[in-house]
């Protein structure tokens, strides 16, 4: 039971727990950057400063009773735990680049996180279930100023926060939401719905970032510019703009439902089969069956699985946890094999 | 419970039992081609002649004891429960079309099936699972010698049996084999096996007779021409080529298994998967798929599954069984479903 014990020790709360909307909304996410007055941004900084942000920031951070947090020195880290890290998104690719004074602090539950040193001095992020950007946003806006009373943050009058990257200026807020929108990619509505949401000035992305491809039918919306925005505007247009998505891929999956019924069926009770069943699987295919198998349990198509594992495993099959969860580095021929027995494990669970 | 019981009612013995050699040979057949000597053959004979040919051939089938069977009318027989039995091969698609006083004698496992009236007045027909010719033709000489103590059959002592079509003119014996060739056919040496085999006076069929194509990777293997031989001359040919065949098949199976390990078991255990979660499925698919999980079986690497029952099935999933099994006549698209509800149903008894 060596394996059943490792994923278990490695399941992700934030996508496998319950919240609203969490058949077309995987996660909801707040961040927040911010910077101290009086060290110069990360990317100009030298060692003494980062050490300082680094003892600062820490020092809030732990005086806080809000939430308890551990912290990760990310030099300690192997490179292979740091890719967990990102493919969880807990921190970001930029953070777990080599570099000086970099660390996150972490709640047992992955919710709250704060990096420090990243692109910013200071970013901190609540990641939840379903769709509940209001009360991620809640808690973010608490943190922050709890963290604002023992530290000196670089704020003008005029701009707002200032941050390291002008896109970030203003609120320093990013807001965003992880859709599985499977039925709109299918009828390929999804291009101009895409086009539209652009137009309101939200970014869309894959799973994994910019530049990252749509694998999985999984996109994040987020905001695209912080400045002459409040926060809750930022908010209340994602929001309105997501309900607006939701209640398309609920139209087109019920439309999908009647029009093809048969093959929709045949082609999630398939991939459910071939996700138990194959020896060897990449994580392409392997995103592409549980994005099948995730609609097929939203439908009430396939009783016996729980939807949330699906939304679960598609970061557990990424490699970097395929090699984590097994405890060993694999080459890729190995990681398929493994990504299929982690998949038929956790299916069993 | 329904469909299971339908499905147990409709097992398939000669393929189902077990046999020697099974992994590759399905089954052997020995039939023999007879004819009356005081009546026309078939083709040329009118009703009343046709008759007297039935009456007298059931006398002589119910009057020996050897082994018990019971008779079938044609004419009374629904089109579909024809089917099934073309499908079983119990009889040949000419006796099941329209057409004056034909039947067939059965036993209760199907092993011994006497036809009347077919291209030849009768044909006696031995069929078992597994490899065993010598033993099939040991109970077809003495069942025919049996039904000859009564009959006048056609005989010259220049030309053997006499029969309606030349080709089996002599001995009116014809012994084929099914053999299950996945692996060579994959590696395409099958065809230069299947000239070696022509030019020693051997025909290749698929698994449903002339111009059926070769589904499911299985191959009929039968002799061509009877005259001139004896009939331990034509079963020791057709042996020693089946067991060169059986011979260069074990030996790609394991080169296979060596080289393409990982493939091998993957394509395997996806196609069980794919069996055990379609929601439809064509015959195509079914024999394709059933073909590679046998070979999984043989080969050891699916302990889960018997092999027999995956031979059983290339039969149980052929259209008319499928709607016998159901109970009711369905379109191609039920059919489908039910295909896969059915194989199932089976893989779970």
């Amino acid at each position: 039971m060596g394996l059943e014990d490792s994923i278990a020790r490695n399941l992700i709360h934030w996508v496998s727990g319950k919240g609203p909307e969490d058949d077309i909304v995987l996660s909801s996410r707040i961040r927040l950057a911010r910077n101290l007055s009086k060290y110069s941004f990360p990317n100009k900084a030298g060692k003494e400063d980062k050490k300082k942000v680094r003892k600062a920031v820490a020092e809030a951070v732990l005086s806080q009773n809000t939430v308890k947090l551990h912290y990760i020195n990310l030099a300690d880290l192997p490179e292979l735990e740091r890719e967990v890290l990102i493919e969880k998104h807990l921190i970001s690719p930029l953070l777990a680049q080599k570099g000086m004074e970099k660390g996150v602090f972490l709640d047992d539950n992955e919710k709250v996180s704060v990096m420090i040193n990243e692109e910013d001095h200071i970013r901190i992020q609540i990641l939840s279930p379903g769709f509940q950007l209001d009360e991620n946003w809640k808690m973010a806006d608490e943190f922050d100023d709890v963290l604002e009373k023992n530290l000196d943050y670089s704020f003008s009058e005029k701009w707002g926060y200032l941050t390291s990257c002008p896109t970030n200026v203003g609120t320093g807020l990013r807001a965003s939401v992880m859709l599985h929108l499977p039925v709109l990619s299918l009828t390929n509505n999804i291009k101009k719905m895409l086009e539209a949401v652009s137009k309101l000035g939200l970014a869309v992305r894959g799973i994994y970032g910019e530049g990252s491809e749509v694998a999985g039918n999984i996109y994040q919306i987020s905001n695209q510019v912080t400045l002459g925005h409040s926060e809750i505007d930022i908010i209340d247009n994602l929001e309105s703009v997501t309900e607006k998505i939701i209640e398309q891929e609920r139209k087109a999956r019920e439309s999908l439902l009647q029009e093809k019924s048969i093959e929709l069926r045949d082609t999630i009770s398939r991939s459910y089969g071939t996700l138990k069943y194959a020896y060897r699987i990449s994580s392409e295919e392997a995103l592409r069956l549980l994005s099948n198998v995730k609609l097929g349990s939203d439908l009430g198509l396939l009783k016996q699985v729980d939807r949330r594992v699906m939304s679960e495993l598609m970061i557990l099959i990424r490699p970097a946890h395929v090699q984590k969860i097994h405890g060993q580095e694999l080459n890729t021929i190995e990681r398929d094999i493994k990504r299929a027995e982690l998949i038929q494990t956790r299916l069993k669970m």
